[in-house]
């Protein structure tokens, strides 16, 4: 084993080629006294890992190393380390890094600050690391990263379970808490996946009454599993003169919203309410008038995965209401990567892989 | 004068062919319990009315009376009206009737009912009038209209300054208000023309910072006179990197918006704050993607007009603090109403038209 000097991960070397990891070694960022270096037990499979590796999003500096909803124990930390402790367990997302100085950092908004670096894929600032390190992700033996983006996992939650949590379950927990969703409130979720069925269990959670809006009617067994109150399938034309003007929030999962028919969806919200996208698809929306939103004053948004107190706070709720998202595991190695990358693209996973046995693949 | 069964208008008989008015009489609707004649002193000139006979909106019926920011003299109230009485001025905007029973009505957003009447060009529904006639505007000698639609106009507000707060005005102050914009607030008014003009005055007036965006460098002066903190031209390829993140609303007045850089303006705002559109350009916005969002978390929206309260609201606000909108003012004839709309049309108004002389065209 190379650590600490080097971390070993599954790679791809060449965007498009998005089946051909190989166990490779590469170089961490240089240690820092706020830094923590974790083990890694475990690792979520997430849309984004997808979108990178088949080029879907455009360009990344190869090769790279994915996964960006770890799990893993502490095994070092630095100097000014108050937050954690060697042989915590603890968890790391999208966001491995920002400024924390900023207005946006400032005001609990460091999932928007402009000098962000995501966990993998990104130059560290050259204040940060003289050599300007390019982040790799969690299909790997390590993983390092400043303490404030790294988060403790209550010991109610399973590791395959909370690993998912940290970017799917996060995207989808902010936006839902930032629209006040709570009892009283009415919530659409729009596909159910992995980000979807994470929404229908935090809006349930949250006291809202929740809607799946789905194209698959074979799902409406899970749905109403996860929490939710009602099923619609929006295969039917008219799917959504029934639901006009009735949800307070609209949170869109899905990925093909340039297929999608905006007037249905925007029709579907209470006056000034937002249809909110957290999918990120390769492809633009359908085109918009402004026009579009006004019978009801609607508006379309999106947003970045959350803040470090909105993860602490939906860790908290999942362990408290021992909350149990539907995740599937396979060992990782090269041949598992590739199949887990392969199933989440085709839809093919209930709701959520994770990568597990890890002391298998790079040693205890 | 044919009144009270027929009223008498200036009118475009065929869309496109938007400078051929003639006077001509038509049949207002049946007159309602709670219905309010107006014998019409001025009426403001709309970008809607300008759309709306160039066809850049569509189909419309024809022949078509416009104009929606009416003033005048109540001369008959129907049997169970309470807010107004015989004498009265007072005014009329760009919703005429709507249910006052749905989820919407009871909530103050009567703007958005679902079965609302807009003030011309659009049929009453057969309940409130058989015959379900088309409603007129106020290029005419009278207006009738539902109380709940009449506004009473306070006395220190001249009546040619008063007829465009009631479609302008509201427009813009409706979202202003809704976005909590007030003391404390950075607010980003693209377009100096008739609605950003209003919006200055009125931002400005609830205590907001305000920052006026042109691509006409001229407008400077104007914008400062009527109250601007800053004045930025966008012509300038940067012109948005100093302004990141710096607005709590970004409020579009412009009609251009298909030429827009979409991402320079969303990158002005706050986290989750709003890039709101009044202006209703006949194109659609330049393709988006959710991504362009997620930088900020922001989201793109529009409204229609506002609600009474807030009608209210604003006209209270311009009496008391003697708001002074920049208006321009042109007697009412064929030729009058041609001219009118085509330097709308074009631009060539600072900032606003409000057809007078009402008493000439129509007789005392």
């Amino acid at each position: 084993m190379p650590y600490p000097d080097k971390f070993e991960g599954f790679m791809i070397n060449e965007l498009g080629k998005y089946k051909d990891f190989k166990k490779q070694e590469f170089k961490p960022k240089k240690f820092g006294d706020n830094d923590v270096d974790i083990k890694i037990e475990c690792c979520g499979v997430c849309g984004s890992d997808v979108h990178t590796i088949t080029g879907g999003w455009g360009d990344a500096p190869t090769p790279i190393c994915v996964g960006h909803e770890v799990v893993g124990k502490v095994v070092k930390v630095g100097s000014k380390v108050t937050t954690l402790k060697e042989g915590d367990r603890a968890g790391v997302g999208a966001q491995i890094w920002s400024c924390l100085k900023c207005q946006n950092c400032k005001a609990d908004n460091e999932n928007y600050c402009p000098h962000m670096v995501d966990t993998y894929g990104a130059p560290y600032p050259k204040s940060e690391d003289p050599e300007e390190t390019v982040s790799q992700g969690g299909y790997a033996s390590h993983i390092r990263a400043h303490e404030y983006f790294v988060f403790p996992i209550p010991d109610e939650i399973p590791s395959h379970l909370a690993a998912p949590m940290l970017c799917a379950g996060l995207t989808v927990y902010s936006p839902l808490v930032r629209a006040g969703v709570g009892p009283g409130k009415e919530v659409a979720i729009v596909g159910l996946g992995g980000l979807g069925h994470f929404a229908v269990l935090w809006a349930t959670a949250l006291g809202a009454e929740v809607t799946v809006i789905s194209h698959s009617p074979h799902k409406k067994d899970d749905a109403l599993k996860l929490g939710a109150k009602h099923f619609v399938t929006n295969g039917d034309k008219d799917w959504a003169s029934p639901l006009a003007f009735k949800f307070d929030f609209v949170l869109n999962t899905a990925d093909m919203t340039h297929t999608f028919d905006i007037d249905s969806y925007l029709s579907i919200l209470k006056v000034n309410c937002q249809f909110h996208q957290v999918g990120l698809p390769d492809e633009a929306l359908p085109a918009i008038k402004p026009q579009q939103f006004m019978p009801n004053g609607s508006s379309i948004g999106a947003s970045h995965i959350g803040n470090r107190p909105e993860c602490l706070a939906m860790l908290k709720l999942a362990a408290e209401r021992k909350i149990q998202p539907m995740v599937e595991t396979i060992p990782i190695s090269a041949e598992g990567c590739a199949e887990a990358v392969d199933r989440v693209k085709n839809n093919k996973v209930k709701y959520r892989f994770t990568l597990t046995d890890y002391d298998k693949a790079f040693g205890a």
